[in-house]
């Protein structure tokens, strides 16, 4: 039997010695070269696919010995149809072939047998897309909408992410609305649906998405779900810094993952001119400033 | 210029004398021969895709005289993965060469360069999935990721349907939560994206999903966004009748679009044993029940 998500993902970052995720977004403005000739809108799609591929497998090889997991954000791919989508399903097998953990940036959200599909697309290998070891999901259709994908994640030893409350400046209109707010009702729900996933690790295998651009927040989330990772978005680019993301962690440094993309992905675009160098200085600066700000030292 | 969204839907259900959607959801298990290998799990992915593609394109052969639009829901796809999403691909655009309005069931949403990597997948064909004239939505992440959906769908003369109220039971827990309810900041929302497209025909190109199966509050839903198209799924399978359905809709008739999924295109389960003639006629009894209890006799 696989091990559960939670415990895998505890192990991995305990091994790696950090809570990074790595954010794998093909932005297509923004590759290097050779990669570049991916924004090239008369070229063939199959050859640009290729180029988007390529250029998140070297980042994977770049990066591996040093994070845990990747997170391959499927819209930058599938904005170059069913070929973009074959290279995502080949990134995803790279990153595992290395290692690493694989999270799915789907934010995927149906009902009954639709839900079944998705989960079938991302958690069943032989089938689907695939190779996902947990994939992030959107909670607004309701919380019965989000068994199917907790049961299928569940049978494959994978996890979710549900978004509770998003890094975006406009969260909070609705996802804050009420008494308690809506997001907290989302976070009891994730409290709930991972009870029957938890790990020797102390963790479950139902985590839940929290921005890091609301660090006052990370704290509620941290206690609304004792058991749960917290998938948090916001670091660097957006403006969150590593005293900011401390609050989601346990007193002994673990329980969260930091996410960070364009920062490590494009740090060439600062000046350097050989982007796997910057891309690797830019993943050490991140693992010694969370390092530093982080409760337990971890 | 290409003419909006709302006003080429607004034609083409005066067009064919009727407002349904006509599903497209290749589940996978219930498909007649001799498309019933694409559940094969030993089969070549592809072949088993193809067997979808298939069943989808034939499906619309059969119905295009009689219905202004089409679903296909992406899920059914994405389980084949790659394969399966160019299945997709094809299915959209056989079926706008049949003259019919594709509305993905896509369900995205996501944040700032994100969504507009999304709404490129979906409204820029020759770049990605492409061939949709709207695309469902999900508002979870707040009204500014909206945006960037609704600008590339006007810029595409495309249009959105924002999931407000779904249609399954547990819809109510999160979505009906708060006083308003969230449902109904969302439907304002979508009011307010559509301002700016109101078209020739009174509807604008920005849509909302509002479930038949929660027939009292229909009227609510017509009322908030009064220039808005409701997208209803629940009907038949799912338990709304004809009636359940005529609150969404204009005195004059006009205003909505009922979708039917398996009701029409797994009809011969119930009996038949041609499939086609079973979905045809189907569609004939959906067609005349709609007529029958809609206002306006539309």
């Amino acid at each position: 039997m696989t091990t559960p998500f939670g415990d895998r993902l505890a192990a991995a970052i305990s091994k790696k010695g950090t809570p990074i995720l790595l954010g794998l977004d093909p932005h297509l403005d923004l590759l290097p070269s050779p990669f570049d000739g991916a924004a090239d809108a008369h070229r063939d799609v199959n050859e640009r696919a290729e180029l988007i591929g390529d250029f998140c497998c070297q980042l994977v090889d770049v990066c591996a010995d040093r994070v845990p997991a990747v997170k391959p954000q499927s819209a930058f791919f599938e904005q170059l149809g069913s070929a973009g989508v074959a290279a995502f399903e080949r990134v995803c097998d790279h990153a595992r072939a290395a290692g690493l953990l694989v999270v799915g940036d789907v934010k995927r959200g149906d009902i009954a047998s639709t839900a079944d599909a998705y989960a079938r697309a991302f958690f069943d290998p032989p089938m689907g897309i695939g190779a996902c070891d947990a994939i992030t999901v959107s909670p607004y259709l309701g919380a019965d909408t989000l068994e199917p994908f907790a049961k299928a994640a569940k049978t494959a030893g994978g996890g979710l992410f549900v978004l509770v409350r998003t890094s975006n400046p406009g969260s909070g209109a609705w996802q804050g609305h009420g008494a308690p707010p809506v997001s907290e009702l989302v976070a009891a729900g994730v409290h709930a649906l991972g009870a029957d996933t938890l790990g020797a690790s102390g963790y479950s295998s139902i985590g839940a998405v929290c921005g890091a651009t609301h660090p006052d927040q990370l704290t509620t989330w941290r206690q609304l779900m004792p058991h749960a990772f917290l998938l948090l978005p916001g670091y660097g680019a957006q403006g969150a810094t590593a005293k900011d993301v401390s609050g989601a962690f346990r007193p002994d440094g673990t329980g969260a993952i930091v996410a960070s993309s364009r920062g490590i992905a494009f740090a060439y675009r600062t000046g350097h001119t050989d982007w796997k160098t910057a891309a690797s200085e830019a993943l050490d600066h991140m693992r010694s400033d969370l390092a530093g700000a982080l409760p337990g030292g971890a």
